[in-house]
């Protein structure tokens, strides 16, 4: 075994180690969000911070630049050893870019900004974070500042770079300002479509939590993840947690409503699938990870939006849901769930936003942050520059900042280019979605059985098994042929909203 | 500062460290045992190994032994830093005796044979693993004669000293003879009473487990547990695990018959309640830590068998149970429930047996390893001595191995020199109520009301807030103004079973 490899061999044992690490931090951030009393939380604060920096040390330890060094220096035959190596690169190089003293400054900054905003946002008054959220843009601004030149990329890439790599703003712009073209013709054609539609049948309920957690549970199971390699429980916060061969999804159960809890848990189950699709032989190195946040968005969605809303599968959930809720009668119809479930409404929250209006949320703050973080605009400015964008998006204005510049973490807890994940996942999955049903023609048949294997078994194929040996739009290249494009977005959204 | 306060302020942020990765691994041991999937487990093994092995290796730094040195250069002001010193040399000695191909290799084998004992008991047959404890046995001598000429021990008490530190076998001996002398005399006298007294009347049940599990809550928490550090949950094997801000108790419920899972959960509160009153001064220190196996059997012992068992607490008991299964009617008389839960009666089975008998269980094993340490016994000897030993004592002999040889975990696991420390936690328990009761008197007009806090009181000052400050003898001395002694044991034996 000559010296490169060597090295290699001893780099991807010490990324293994750091895995475990992560590992055991994922699965007590799961315990503290579903388990854990309140009382043990200091503690529990302690045991992620000791872990993340013993993770730290071995990742900036003297050993890896040598070892990357005499790594790099004679090519590694095998392509994923090879990008493996590089993204192992990446990591050190994010690690190292930044002073400790940064990185602590930025954690406690990011945490008390955190706290006052949860405050702020229930007093919906912006001044009281004012001045918390520009500590928090000061610093943010240092980091991808000191990461510019080590990245060679732009200082607001290099945040976009730590959620989704490979993707840049430049890649964003104009996929957005496509999507803002169709979206300004098409939001009044479906309003106007809607307004002619029968009005939907409202469910009932009341539906007892117990009664949901068991359907969600099925469906899940029926989705394709596996009983001996998942939990489904209960959180404020519903996420995806836990690590690939144990996967912890979360929700919260609506007595009045089994929608919220039904699609979020497919939604999840989205995310957990791409989990359990990571190579097995990869686990625990960086090119057998997820390859981003983009990437791990489209995955949720093209099974929640994709295919839990699609036709197919509504029709075959109807019947279902019969069973569980047989008392709701014809407000189960396919044509009323449909009513429901696939309405679109110019909002306030990004959140409860429908998947046509939604990228008008995420490009307004993917614009907001771009212009923060070139200096043209001041934390102080935010909340008019807020009010004005979602006017000027939507046509509608805040009642308030709860209703507007404060109804989001991400800023206050440090998190800048992480929005455009959102959408990017959105429109992948739709051209995903896409190039599925080109590859597979039984995939809609199936899902009208409620069986989503074959678009499963497509997605393991061209996207799970990849993990991060590609970067987001090579992923999609390589799956569907092309890079991120927004029209097979709006060609779906076409279809579902403005056909009748 | 001086130099030696400035080497042990290091140790103490080592040992703090090392403590957290410890919670870590223990907040896992519960996940393992309680909520993870079973395709969880192999990612599970591999967390716990890097968390020990970070661990051990701070524990193993050559910094560590120049620091102690350092540390010990001039005498420390602080009676509980100097404990806490000399705590951590003796962490720092036994993990430095032992070399790591031998740790490595006691790891395996003690896996290796616990999963044969499981086949083992089934089937009860002791040959089929005789030869993988022949190998554990082989590896725990050549541990123990390793720790010998380091720890100043011989080498069946540098095991025992692995439990609970501070005894000694010879510190045992006389204790056991003493009661064996006792026993003897007792236990055809008890049987001879409850022949004649009448027969219990049976519990109907069934008990639904949910229903089960709120009373077991309410007496955990009554007894003392608060609700925001702690949690009570379902396992196949029943412990007492997390970390003292929170601390997790398992139980499993049994619907015909809900005496098991309640006095069970009273013993896990025991031994929860000691782990909450440990002194948050020294937290994630070694002084600040549970004086050790036979201590924390005794905080155990004192709840379930001292106090839940009393007349006192039974009474108030049956009320109580009344309003939770009024179907039961007279069973639920405090004197029936003395009649089911304090019989005496000779068995096969340790964990099956009452607090009479089960020395006699913990006696013929301490006596067993002994022998076989000396090199008097073989692997091969043990079942026919075993029920020699048996027999001797109680007069009785198991029908087979499972009931016999091949009942308990703890050899095939490695574990040697454990068992003393059941009984000698169930004495010291008897010998800290008497003292309890003596200094104060409201102990059992409370314990009639269900109310344990006068008894909480008194533990937390004489035993919970002392931690690790004394070993186990001198934490007794403290507490009770004598070292370990059975005979405040046999005289509440006397009082519970031979007084009409």
């Amino acid at each position: 075994m000559g010296q490169a490899v060597k090295a290699y061999e001893r780099l991807a044992q010490r990324f293994e180690r750091m895995a475990v690490l992560g590992e055991a931090s994922s699965m007590l951030g799961w315990d503290a969000s579903v388990m854990m009393p309140a009382g043990g939380s200091a503690a529990r604060g302690d045991q992620f911070a000791v872990l993340a920096s013993l993770s730290h040390e071995m990742l900036i330890a003297p050993a890896v630049a040598d070892d990357l060094a005499e790594a790099q220096s004679s090519p590694l035959e095998d392509a994923w050893q090879a990008r493996n190596l590089a993204l192992m690169q990446r990591a050190y190089l994010r690690a190292t870019a930044l002073p400790t003293s940064l990185v602590e400054a930025m954690a406690r900054a990011n945490t008390s900004c955190e706290k006052i905003w949860r405050e702020a946002r229930k007093q919906s008054d912006f001044s009281m974070v004012s001045a918390a959220l520009t500590e928090v843009v000061a610093l943010t601004r240092e980091q991808a500042q000191a990461l510019s030149p080590v990245l060679q990329l732009s200082p607001y890439d290099c945040l976009m770079d730590g959620f989704q790599p490979g993707i840049k703003a430049e890649d964003v712009t104009p996929v957005f300002k496509a999507y803002r073209a169709f979206l300004d013709g098409a939001l009044p054609k479906v309003e106007a479509m809607q307004a002619r539609k029968p009005k939907a049948l409202a469910l009932q309920g009341p539906f007892a939590a117990d009664q949901q957690e068991a359907l969600c549970r099925a469906l899940s199971l029926r989705a394709g993840l596996e009983a001996d390699h998942s939990r489904l429980d209960r959180s404020t916060h519903p996420f995806c947690g836990g690590i690939p061969t144990d996967v912890r999804i979360t929700t919260r159960y609506d007595e009045s409503n089994f929608a919220k809890s039904l699609l979020g848990v497919m939604h999840e189950t989205g995310h957990a699938l791409y989990e359990r699709g990571l190579p097995a032989a990869w686990i625990r190195q960086p090119v057998g990870s997820a390859a981003g946040m983009a990437a791990h968005e489209s995955q949720s969605l093209i099974v929640e939006m994709q295919a839990c809303r699609s036709d197919a599968w509504l029709g075959w959930l109807s019947q279902e849901l019969a069973t569980y809720f047989p008392k709701e009668g014809a407000a189960l119809a396919p044509a009323n769930l449909a009513l429901l479930w696939r309405r679109v409404e110019r909002g306030f929250i990004r959140v409860d936003a429908d998947e046509m209006t939604y990228p008008a949320h995420v490009m307004m703050r993917f614009e907001l942050e771009q212009r923060l973080f070139s200096g043209e605009l001041q934390v102080s400015d935010l909340p008019e520059q807020w009010n004005k964008a979602l006017h000027d998006l939507l046509g509608i204005t805040p009642p308030d900042d709860a209703h507007g510049v404060l109804q989001d973490i991400h800023w206050y807890n440090g998190l800048f280019g992480y929005f455009p994940s959102y959408t990017l996942g959105a429109m992948a999955a739709a051209q995903l979605m896409q190039a599925a049903r080109q590859a597979d023609a039984t995939i809609d048949e199936a899902m009208a059985r409620g069986d989503l294997s074959p678009l499963l078994a497509w997605l393991r194929q061209q996207v799970h098994s990849k993990a991060s040996f590609y970067g987001f739009n090579d992923l999609l290249r390589s799956a569907t042929g092309k890079p991120l494009a927004p029209e097979d977005f709006t060609a779906h959204l076409t279809r579902r909203y403005l056909q009748d």
